[in-house]
């Protein structure tokens, strides 16, 4: 299933977002550091990866999956080096896992495969070899998809170039992007695979408060791929759009219900509206691991992670020393809410691109596309 | 036309946010520096009232009216203290305020305000205590302006209160305060007013990147007068409307064209498309000097104000030893655009709340409301 050699470097090296070395220890790259130090991490625990999941030290959709079948594999190995009896209880490794993000939809769908492979596995050994075996066919998978949607991407962004003569305006909001996932992205991987095309391509990276997702990793993900583009604060998409300044909106998506209304990083419903109103196609681009067959009407029924008011009133960055530092930015008397996600109404969405093609945001249009996976779980 | 004291109270002192003193000094709020010191600037010459526009230690719709007839007053009163013939040329002082802030209507509006008044007048000295009247009438009419604002906008929000039986959730974005006018602000103006009158009111404070003027000064503002108020990113106002958390939206404006568009800080247009999806009203407040009579279609001709990139790459806040410090948000290779405004379409907008009443954003409502500023400048 994997695509072999990763497709993204970092100063040169190629990398995947997460990695298990022969011994079994997961290795993740730290996303709270970057872009101001690139430092890999080693996991070797199952509350360690619950840990790097809970901070977002590992995030995104499909990263968040494979961070999931990893922490299974790790929860498996720990079982298996205890006496009979006394292991990891899987099925608490999977609550715990499920418990530290309430919007991503790959955990609980990650957990969910490990323990109907684990389920029939008696033997301790045996069940942890398994678990690894899975974790890894998660991570090659995502990656595969992620290369799978940057090819129907790229039909997108030809055309556009094909009719407008010149340089492919994208807006993109958080990171959908290689760091998201395991390797190449989704919002991202037609862009990387215009680029590589020759396509001329430029980004509109939005900020993404409070926690500069695209700021500090969209941005530097493009960068370190030589893509061209320009960070911009959150409040600015519809302004661009209105001004003509941007073809086509590329987002991920953090759960997509049946019906075709998508989760994602909060603000996303916002660009999604700007783009109606001026007549930009919207498009979000997914893994179908991250559909939930089981709900739909998403606006009501998405259940959407309230993370801590801390992260709207201080923000982190290079101090003038080139220490990375906190500043506070508001009064010390004023609280924040800090909701996560918000939803973006399948009405709004020009179309899915999934691994499988580009589809229509409906269930219709979803079930046609995913008749192996539509009406069950 | 004052109506005296002024409303709004630093630590138990009473302040507005700009005045003259009896030597003809001008003395204002640096708002650079809010909410983290109060600090008073005394600005004496020409130069240093432009300089204080463009840096924005002043800015808001209003406080750039009062600040600019101001500013024409120190120029005359440098043109009176100089021999004949080698005084600040009026014309000269009025191109140079009118260059600091290219969307501001407010500030080309008093420079015409005060070369008509002093036009017919020769004598310098006479000249220059005729520029220091209108300065000082300028500022007492946005004062009171913005008082008929808030008695206007009272009503809004007592019928909401009456009609849900509980606290009224009001968004907010940048900061349409007190601090952006001489006193009362215009947004801020209702919310002020029915707090006072016992409504209780609650206001979301859009962060408003990239300068924060919501995180800083409408936040500031507001636990100043002790209302309750919550901090939230840019991004999460569509969702707070998609929850019913928010029962009216109230935004300034810092140009308004005949037809009823609506220019103000970047990211309103996007709360006023949520706000229409979700069939909560959305309220734009200002004085009638804000609106500019002799353009329409202000999506399409509003200049827009690119600001240095930089105040999207980095950010000022208070450290962890209380210093104020500014800390760098993206890899240093990544560029960013920075516009300062947006246009909100009159569609978009249930009403607009000057000091004559509330009308409909069109032209029909703005010339019915207006009958004495209409069709000219």
């Amino acid at each position: 299933m994997s695509d072999g050699e990763p497709k993204v470097n970092v100063d040169g090296v190629p990398y995947r977002t997460i990695w298990c070395d022969e011994q079994g220890t997961v290795h993740a790259i730290d996303q709270r550091l970057l872009p101001f130090r690139f430092k890999v991490m080693r996991i070797d625990s199952l509350v360690a990866m619950a840990e790097a999941i809970s901070t977002m030290a590992v995030r995104g959709a499909g990263l968040i999956g494979a961070a999931t079948g990893y922490g299974m594999h790790l929860a498996a190995r720990e079982a298996a080096d205890r006496p009979s009896g006394q292991g990891t209880d899987l099925v608490a490794a999977a609550a715990l896992l499920k418990a530290t993000r309430p919007t991503a939809v790959n955990l609980a769908w990650a957990v969910r495969r490990q323990l109907q492979v684990l389920a029939d596995i008696e033997d301790p050994q045996l069940r942890a070899a398994a678990a690894r075996a899975e974790a890894d066919a998660i991570a090659d998978e995502d990656a595969d998809s992620c290369r799978r949607i940057g090819e129907h991407g790229l039909g997108l962004l030809r055309q556009l170039h094909e009719t407008t003569g010149r340089t492919v305006n994208v807006l993109t909001h958080c990171n959908a992007g290689w760091l998201a996932f395991v390797d190449h992205g989704t919002a991202t991987a037609p862009i990387y695979a215009a680029h590589d095309a020759g396509i001329p391509v430029h980004v509109w990276v939005d900020e993404t408060r409070p926690r500069n997702q695209g700021a500090r990793l969209t941005a530097w993900e493009l960068a370190q791929h030589g893509v061209p583009h320009t960070v911009v604060a959150d409040n600015a998409g519809g302004h661009l759009m209105q001004r003509g300044q941007v073809d086509v909106v590329l987002v991920g998506s953090d759960r997509t219900t049946a019906d075709g209304d998508v989760a994602n990083k909060i603000g996303t419903y916002l660009k999604a509206l700007a783009a109606q109103d001026t007549g930009v196609p919207f498009y979000a681009a997914l893994p179908s691991s991250t559909i939930d067959w089981t709900m739909t009407d998403g606006v009501r029924s998405t259940p959407i992670e309230e993370r801590d008011g801390r992260e709207v009133t201080h923000m982190e960055g290079v101090g003038p020393d080139g220490s990375l530092i906190e500043v506070r930015l508001t009064p010390v008397s004023s609280p924040a809410a800090n909701p996560g996600f918000d939803v973006t109404p399948g009405r709004l969405v020009t179309g899915l691109i999934t691994e499988a093609g580009i589809c229509a945001a409906s269930a219709a249009g979803l079930a046609a596309q995913h008749p192996d996976l539509a009406g069950g779980s």
